[in-house]
């Protein structure tokens, strides 16, 4: 495949393929230099007539679903994550696409999780052709050392609504789970037992594929009610004994980290909230689920507990911590983009301020604005950042795709992006001359809050001037480098990597912003 | 505009255009003939580069709002009909389109009402130069004149989504009233001093117009929770003094018809529904908010009492008959297209049982499924019907075109279809030889229920033989048409048209199921 590849230099200086996968590419303008173009993709039009009067779309399996769907040699088929690693159905769907006998399929998950592994053995068998999303763990290996037959492109959650949106990506057949569903293919995350509460991750696909499958395993009777997937756009309801395992869709519980360092960071962020005048009455934060983000949710609450502070929403990856926070009045919405643990999932399932979203209203750039832009402050972890504050969350310094964009992208158009981090893991540093892979661009991203201190995007000079007279340890970003160098004995060792590209991040606006290289052990 | 329209006949007998208001047309083919064509239509896809980073879309005023919508001569301006003769958007939105000094407008509000008479002088003037949508009274009277210089082109609420979503309309700016709103667009119409209940007839125009504007008498921060209309599909919010009137948006109470026949006929119905073995445990039925149909659910709801039974969901029109039923344990779901009175409003603000539907979940026949065809029964008005069968809900006997189709079409494919009339108005009689506007065609007709009788459609032999041994007056349909000919003196007098058409029927597949014509006096 390297040989011919052509390439052009993005406006951020990364080499990036003019083609992928066949199809002619742009590449990285800037954040948001692209002029939009063009109409959005637009789904044939069906008939009434070619449905069932008695709404009832039930068909016997999978493999049913998938024939009577026409899936062919070379169609796209998707699936969504929000089961992540307890998943049953999307590799159900590729087995079941294997038994009819097709090749060359183009996977498009919304993610793709350990669990997953097996589609390697379908890759080398030649029923799958290549993954584009997000590829967690082994998925990520094969693709990194080149054994892919079409290149991985990543997008961000907004990223792969506006692919989807604008008819880059064309989904043939959708194969959505649900945690119930009715026979008329009406479908929602937040009950039965199964239930992983939101469900946005699949409504692109439910709007814009050719065909829409809808497997459940609780089936209830029309009207499911509420639903988040509107059944008058699925084509086939399969029932299946178990969509997922619960242990490993939802934690009982998520952990609050541990890690004296980490707690320490978690402290920092909330400080540089109330400190930089984030934390005010009706402010609003975003959040995950990781073990820094937890701990700072609860440093942050006790501060506005302190302050007399209520936020007017936040928005996750919802955990009991967000919940307990709407819960005792510290915040009046939740706007929960996944749901993590079984409290965030009872509470999506019950409360009507906990509110589902999509990355159509949370995070899609080729929108008329979305909700990224209007939180005041969000908290995000990476792989890397450097001396011009670019983030890397998809490759580790030794070159390996192992994770995906997430909603990483979109959230660094908040009005103040925080990347939370840890110096130095397995002790190689985080803070780089260069990222290996620029997954965001340094003009968007503000403030890197460490262990050993805080640097502040220079660009920012509001910011900086905020946090004049905090005992924060504000530091410049080479400082905090030039210090954890000394400590771990300086930078990373560079990625061992051939010219062969095996991948492509895209930024949120379509565009190539970086390209990830062959590894060789 | 007479001379040079070319016609054809339609699959019904019916002469019609095969051009309106310079677009070709299909004519009727049959009920579910017509084979669905191409892809959906697609609007432009737009950047968050062009939206405010802080979300908030106000401008001052709905003149503004149009300028910065670039509206101009020969537009097409859209509006939705949930604020009734209430409302106070619609005409605002026209009269600040005639203060910027455009010309040759289109107007597609989903209906239009008395309160918007003005239109008529808008008309006149060349502002607006025609409107596509039910025109009830006033517009209705002058479309029938032949005073509008295009055609007239009703369609159902299902057809009207059919039509913008398949690209034969295409909004380039609707103004949609919102009694709740936030800065972004988000927009309800379950809550605030004006509250409509379901805004759904708006979807479609917030969808897939090119720009869209909010209007709002309560902002509320963002964000507004819940919300029906999607900020990010919003280009500008404006705030207003008032939406609407709120004693002509909802009635404070509906009332039960008076009339001794007509009790009787609401009588005849629910045991038509007993005995034809439609009315059992887990059934559904669809019944607005007139006179008979509002007696007709009391008379219902006992039987319900008597025999066990418990719905699984009712269709509206919803009004407090059809929320008692829902208090009061005879029905699990309410899905609700439009929201009559202030009970049914305060229930859908509160009642997660009580869901907003829009035309594309309920109606739309270029979709994958609706509810029309998975509800047992459905309970209709008509001003015509022959012994065809065939039913008229737009003109009168004397041709005057005084009414919208509102979903009466999309209804006709529920599992049986009841038409519930009293045989006369004004000494007319209602059945006659031959429909003067055919709304809906006789095969999908299955009961006529009169004070005189109950003719079943002949194609409907399995409910003939239902009712063998009932003790309802069944009789054929020419029976009670001579009963009712004799008592009142004969037929209706032909109406007195010209050979000019003034508007067409569209069928719910966007094809042309019948001309109204010009009347003369």
């Amino acid at each position: 495949m390297s040989g011919d590849v052509e390439f052009v230099v993005n406006a951020l200086g990364r080499k990036v393929p003019i083609v992928v996968n066949g199809k002619g590419q742009e590449a990285y303008q800037g954040p948001d230099a692209r002029e939009p173009k063009g109409a959005k993709h637009a789904p044939p039009i069906r008939a009434c007539k070619d449905y069932p009067v008695s709404g009832d779309k039930r068909v016997p399996d999978l493999k049913t679903a998938l024939e009577k769907c026409g899936l062919s040699d070379g169609m796209v088929i998707s699936s969504h994550h929000h089961l992540r690693n307890g998943d049953r159905v999307a590799l159900r769907a590729l087995e079941a696409a294997a038994e009819i006998g097709v090749k060359d399929l183009m996977w498009f998950p919304s993610a793709s999780f350990p669990c997953q592994e097996p589609v390697i053995d379908m890759m080398d068998k030649g029923i799958v052709h290549h993954i584009e999303g997000s590829m967690n763990g082994p998925l990520g290996a094969y693709c990194s050392y080149g054994k892919m037959r079409g290149m991985g492109v990543l997008r961000s959650h907004g990223g792969r609504w506006q692919a989807i949106q604008d008819g880059e990506v064309h989904i043939d057949v959708a194969v959505l789970a649900a945690p119930t569903a009715d026979p008329f293919g009406n479908a929602d995350g937040s009950h039965g037992p199964s239930a992983c509460g939101s469900m946005g991750f699949g409504l692109a696909d439910s709007m814009y594929a050719d065909r829409v499958i809808i497997v459940t395993d609780n089936l209830v009777p029309f009207p499911a009610i509420p639903h988040q997937i509107y059944g008058n756009n699925v084509d086939y309801v399969v029932e299946v004994d178990s969509i997922g395992d619960p242990s490993k869709i939802v934690s009982g519980t998520t952990q609050i980290t541990k890690s004296p360092d980490r707690q320490l960071i978690a402290q920092y962020v909330a400080r540089f909230m109330k400190d930089a005048g984030i934390m005010r009455d009706g402010f609003s934060f975003q959040a995950g689920a990781g073990g820094i983000a937890l701990a700072f949710v609860g440093y942050l609450k006790e501060m506005m507990k302190q302050s007399g502070v209520k936020a007017r929403f936040v928005r996750g990856g919802s955990t009991q911590y967000l919940v307990d926070l709407l819960n005792e009045g510290y915040v009046d919405y939740i706007l929960d983009g996944q749901t993590f643990d079984l409290a965030a999932v009872k509470s999506i399932g019950e409360d009507p301020r906990h509110i589902w979203t999509s990355p159509f209203t949370s995070y899609n750039w080729h929108g008329k604005g979305n909700y990224a832009s209007m939180v005041d402050a969000v908290i995000l972890g990476a792989t890397e950042v450097d001396l011009d504050f670019n983030g890397n969350v998809n490759t580790h310094s030794d070159g390996m795709l192992l994770h995906g964009i997430g909603g990483w992208q979109n959230c660094l158009f908040s009005g103040c992006t925080i990347l939370a981090l840890p110096t130095f893991r397995n002790r190689i540093p985080v803070i780089v001359d260069e990222v290996t892979t620029v997954t965001g661009p340094g003009e968007l991203i503000d403030v890197i809050i460490t262990e050993r201190g805080i640097a502040i995007n220079p660009r920012r000079d509001d910011l900086l001037e905020r946090v004049q007279g905090s005992d924060l340890p504000i530091k410049s970003i080479e400082q905090i480098k030039e210090e954890v160098e000394a400590m771990v004995g300086g930078p990373p060792e560079p990625p061992n990597v051939t010219d062969k590209p095996v991948a492509v991040v895209k930024w949120v606006d379509g565009t190539i912003i970086d390209t990830v290289w062959e590894v060789v052990d």
